[in-house]
């Protein structure tokens, strides 16, 4: 950075209260590095909660709407620069929307909206605005995926030929969504505010997004079966997806809520002409690569990571394990660089998940959901 | 056993000489538990090459032809018991049933014949002689491998929803075949000899094998995307597909001869409602399994495996490692059980792969292929 | 916790400035949750450097000398709750004296002191005021070693037979030392700066710590063998112990600086007459557990752990890796809670390493020197 | 090889009838290759076992005793070229003196002989004929160790700093001795027929000969803690040790037949001043291997080992794993050659364990077991 912050950015979070585990999350990562704070909130739909909440972490200010927080903050002398947006995914645009048009930056959580409809609009609305919007696709944010983007960028894996993508979960595979006091269970499983996709909208999201973040290229189109497996429940729980490219190659997507064992189980491989590599975000801190004919090299974030992202997103010597509030940490430092740009009339750099990443991601559940209605017909992303 | 073997049987090889090392496999295999012991063969259409391949393996017997070889051992008073054949794809089916019609037993490898068809003809042929078949699906030799299969067919997986299986190899990243001394990568990617596919046909089939042998059940449907990466070549170097099995479950299978650093990457795993399981061919002793709601355990060879054939198939205590021959001479061991028991006329017993696999295997190949040339339309295996 | 923080504790920091990343850690760990928030520091010797370092963190107060903000902290209105000690290993007790005698409470870097007979000195100083003490042994602030010390504590592993620990680097395999920018392996190669020992005085007793701190026994006499491989060198780079603990229980300790290719492989295994365990710090969410004969059991932090204190620990769901940061941050946790128990006239819990564990440490590195002049005979740590 | 076997080798057996898995380990690793064929046995000491297994291996010649064996066969027109001896360890040196004077070559299990004085007695009874002998050392037959002394041996891991070896078994970890048929345990714990030592004796001489081996360097003395954790047993069942090396290198042994969990885990770790490498049995073909500065590098067997005796002893492609009984076969496949050579009237070459192996460990037997009765003192092994 040739210019450094004179002070740390403000911040506000909608969503995230007590209860909602991602909210810490967000805190955390956030402020992990020192550059911003939290202080102002509107942290639960229930006046008590939010306040509650907003006292636990000591902010200065606690909103009961987020409609009056946006003009409150707009309005206040040290107002916030930019505000988290954590809530279910059907209120994302319409709070998005309120800050981008208070003049707010923005961080949401994925998907970015309800729907694909409702990400374009979004999409036109943040156009006509001089706002920065963020989209938390946190495992971008690991080093060693910033080094695997950079070796197929310059070359290194010569021409892309097979990509195979997998997100197993287990959490759902029981019905939670029927016990009354499982709120995140409740939500993802109800076509209202969650859309038209479970599984694929929570995490074939993000794998996608993976795909397209390291290889720099995208999703043609997908061959998709999109199955339920627990009893009683509407949307999809698992999700089986061939897989074709822009530039040629082939692959699949796996995702999976019922997958017995599996903890949180992102996985990728790609094999190039020259050489392949593979990243599993359990052991985020290794990179397996293979150049052809060569051994197996276990690349290793402090240690042999070498690309610029890489090493600006590593923060401890070789061996000190980082993880997931380091990665989600990293996006925000390159959101945060790009609002100290602009609020310093310097243009905006980008290098982290935003709008467009969000609107593949709608158009991705939109053409799994498609293709599975159509017996697994090939749909294209457009 | 209730009974045992008077002496060791007696067997033959057509194929495998000098050069081609799998006759050098089977012939480990074949004699490790010293119950047969490989007496003549006909190991190469290159008569000098058969003679000294003999004469190395001090085999009393050596032919210039196998149809010579089938006549003469069954006339000969001490004449082989079964053969072995290793062979390309394209003589599969000519060998085999020369040696049927001899009344000898036959141990194939995989894939079963050239085409579906001719795999037809020959289940009808050995429907007609009492000769036992045999195929060289080894993995599911594996101790692990029969572990997984009792798991889920006494139910401690529940229903079995999700299966994913996987078949890596890079031996065909770079286009070999137009090496002329490669004869390997010569005739596996030639349609006058592999038949119409290479890697589905060589490596898809195994796979496909193992999820029917471990789940019990079949698969009923596939839609599936094949590709030739290497510039020049015929048949397919990769496939991806979708996969439906009759009980329900869903799943992927992938496989490639063009996946940079993969050495012989065969890998199942299987997600139930009670249970799940892993297992890598590379790592052939250890059997990955997670009870719902429980941590996952390491199941090893030779200490925490009981299933009888599990039990059967292990020669050493724990932590002494067992690998490929000794999965393949497991067959080998149940296949000579049932050939004892034949000459002694009790009833063969199987449990070994068989016509019903061959005619599997090749049903496979014929449905992946008619489905990518569809465009990953869904096909049927009947 | 029974009562909660009204405010967030005030921090101040003493060494820890631009080039020394352990400051970053420590800024970073303290006020990861929010509790706690740097306000003042003497982040270093060199007065640029500790007003630059001040600002970058946007620090109300910077200060020339430790003796200098000791004194006016204590009388600051919104003076310092705690100080932070990140010197070099002979400055340690210095400071620490000078925030005790001022009454502030004190999180000190390990090694203790520069030898033992100051660390005694200090642990009586500290005897005489009310002011806590805690020791940065960052790696028992992990999730899955407060389960490992549970289940030892239980009763699950039965009686301790055998223990090894080992904790191994790399970075001084060549005589970094002799660079002359190169201040961290300057001083811990320095005998004036970091004491009698280099490689066990650094790394050493963090692994004599964990073996204490999960089974709850003391290591009662080491036979020590220690060597300095990388020529011009005067203290230790790599020592290999063996152990006895008080319980009867005998291991084995070995670390190193000097050993190729690690990065900060701490690993501990410990064998019971029920059950053993293993802990590898660059995989910290994982603990493996085995029952006698059952099968080994992967332990999951945020999956499968079930110890209060593992559970206090874990901030995210299993499957998003914790590191090293939050194992850091656990440490602060606790030591937090102390202080706020402190001056609300509660008394203090513990549960986090402080002077008791501080002053083994000093003679752990005494006994070990001791025994390595004497031709590695027992010594006992008394 | 130059010249080639005209025959298979024949080989007699002493010892390992049925119940003695030992037995039927070196049946099928000696005959694997099809250079030799077992034909006789004295298998047991109990006639009827004897005569037993030895019909179920279908062997020509059965006897009752070892001496009867030695004089019989080498009376024989067809009479064995070289013995097997698999009986416990007070028997080994009487059956190999037999065998010797008998001018029959001699493949023995370690450890050589009851004692030192006992093994130095063989050695000097060897010199006198013109016998070969080789000792069942057979971890060092795996190609990755090969590989792993050749990188040595070629400097690729410049001064040797540091070397780690551990054995870890727990199969006596509950008093097996006590169980009347449990015969295995019961030698091995008996003095009168183990020597006095089990678990050093056992696998600490594994451990130990592997350290030479593949340094090429010798281990000078040793500082060594046995340990009796079981009740009611004489014998060592653990033993710590610390290492000197003739060339300065130093490091830690470990062995232990009470681990918890363990299986057969054998591992030894390098550390040179240019590179390390890492070998565990229980994964075989995998090294890996660090060049300083350098990423961790995957070796695997059949695809990047490229020393001589690491391919000579690879039989399958990658990925197709080899085992332990190929690993044995690799030992025999060289000792068959030396038989051939002389019986050609050409020089042995050598490569495999011998009578000074044999001999070197006897003397860490006797070394370890001398320096812990002076509470782990060094101890010279001459």
């Amino acid at each position: 950075m040739t210019t450094q912050l004179t002070r740390p950015l403000r911040l506000g979070m909608v969503g995230g209260g007590r209860g909602a585990f991602i909210g810490a999350v967000h805190k955390i990562a956030s402020e992990l590095d020192g550059k911003a704070q939290l202080v102002a909130g509107a942290l639960s739909s229930d006046p008590a909660v939010a306040t509650q909440s907003a006292a636990n972490w000591f902010l200065p200010r606690s909103y009961h709407s987020f409609q009056e927080m946006a003009v409150a903050e707009a309005a206040h002398p040290e107002g916030i620069d930019a505000v988290i947006i954590t809530t279910p995914n059907h209120l994302h645009a319409s709070v998005a929307s309120a800050f981008i048009k208070a003049g707010i930056h923005v961080m949401c959580e994925k998907p970015l909206a309800f729907d694909l409809a409702e990400a374009l609009e979004l999409q036109q609305l943040l156009s006509q605005h001089s706002v920065l919007m963020a989209l938390a696709h946190s495992y971008t944010g690991y080093p060693a995926v910033e080094e695997a983007k950079a070796k197929v960028a310059c070359g290194e894996l010569g021409v892309i030929r097979k990509v195979l993508v997998e997100y197993h979960q287990d959490w759902l595979m029981q019905p939670l969504e029927q016990q009354s006091d499982n709120k995140q269970a409740g939500w993802r499983t109800d076509p209202a505010k969650a859309g038209i996709s479970c599984c694929v909208g929570d995490i074939g999201t993000h794998a996608a997004n993976l795909v397209e973040y390291i290889t720099g290229d995208t999703i043609s189109e997908v061959c998709a079966d999109l199955s339920t497996f627990v009893p009683g429940r509407t949307l999809d729980d698992d999700a089986n997806m061939l897989l074709r490219l822009s530039s040629g190659a082939k692959g699949t997507l796996t995702c999976s809520q019922i997958a017995c064992g599996e903890e949180n189980n992102l996985r990728i491989r790609i094999y190039g002409s020259k050489a392949s590599l593979e990243w599993q975000q359990q052991e985020p801190n290794s990179l397996r690569y293979c150049p052809a004919g060569q051994p197996w090299q276990l690349l290793r974030t402090g240690v042999n990571l070498s690309s610029p992202l890489a090493l600006a997103g590593t923060r401890l010597p070789g061996g000190h394990p980082e993880g997931y509030f380091e990665s989600l940490a990293n996006i925000y430092r390159r959101f945060f660089h790009d609002i100290h740009l602009t609020q310093t009339g310097q243009p905006a750099l980008g290098g982290y998940p935003g709008i467009t990443e969000g609107v593949r991601g709608m158009a991705l559940i939109a053409a799994a959901v498609t293709s599975s209605t159509k017996n697994a017909s090939w749909v294209s992303l457009k």
